[in-house]
């Protein structure tokens, strides 16, 4: 299951090398059926993986407003942050996945196995929203395909090699 | 990572339900930046989920074609009849994650847990596109949540229950 951190982890690079070749007005432009705007939905991506990992690990949430990174370089910086540090969380081995996760913006606790499939799924379904948004503006979208990549795993205790 | 097959089943069935609220019309229109029309993207997740599962077992596609199955209800019992075959092979066992997978339509051989996590995050995709095209057509779409569903474990051997 890790693997599948590895490859949105790849595949949002993707996008954000993509989302480069795009002016500031289509990347901010609000759009129907995701979460907003182009730029908005790669920061939300990261921004939900990060505060979902860090509930998992027992640690408080650190949010930064979207407000406060609007311009592709800065929620691409962000990303890159956010994200070395989930990896570096998942190397430190993945807890107990029967275990629960409280966190201060859900409703009940969740199981830890499910937060992560959550956190996979999460990305992976707005990064299809994207994908029609790419080519609603003329563009082809950066491949969801997971065969044909190098996909590394993510290294750590038993669990986690379980987890692959 | 077999509770997100679990997952995906779930998500297309509260996708067939939502579809049967819409016109043909609505139903065959071709849409940009998916694979055509929503029911030949409900059609095409479950006919890539068969034949790669297939695939994976070693055993030969078995093609149904969509001119074949043009309505609703025809596509829904089609996925519904591969699913079942798709869910027992799965009980019966998941197969050496590391060996590879040889199909037809394959221009290289993958490795077999790689199929496996493409045919999840296929799924995923496709019904990400789906999402946009609900509301672009004012309905309100399925949700995405991998938290707050009962998804089931889908039992087999040891190696099944390492993939949870």
């Amino acid at each position: 299951m890790l693997t599948l951190f590895t490859y949105n982890w790849q595949v949002r690079e993707e996008w954000f090398e993509w989302a480069a070749e795009l002016s500031e007005e289509e990347l901010l432009k609000d759009r129907t059926g995701g979460p907003g705007s182009i730029l908005f939905t790669l920061y939300h991506v990261a921004d939900a993986e990060y505060s979902w990992i860090r509930a998992v690990y027992g640690l408080p949430d650190k949010p930064v407003s979207f407000e406060s990174v609007r311009s592709l370089d800065m929620v691409r910086t962000l990303s890159d942050k956010w994200n070395r540090e989930v990896r570096n969380l998942l190397e430190s081995g993945v807890p107990d996945l029967e275990g629960t996760v409280t966190a201060e913006w859900a409703p009940v606790p969740y199981r830890k196995g499910d937060v992560l499939r959550h956190i996979i799924a999460h990305e992976i379904h707005h990064m299809g929203q994207l994908s029609v948004w790419a080519r609603e503006i003329g563009h082809k979208p950066v491949s969801a395909n997971v065969i044909g990549r190098e996909l590394p795993a993510i290294p750590g205790n038993r669990s986690s090699s379980e987890l692959k």
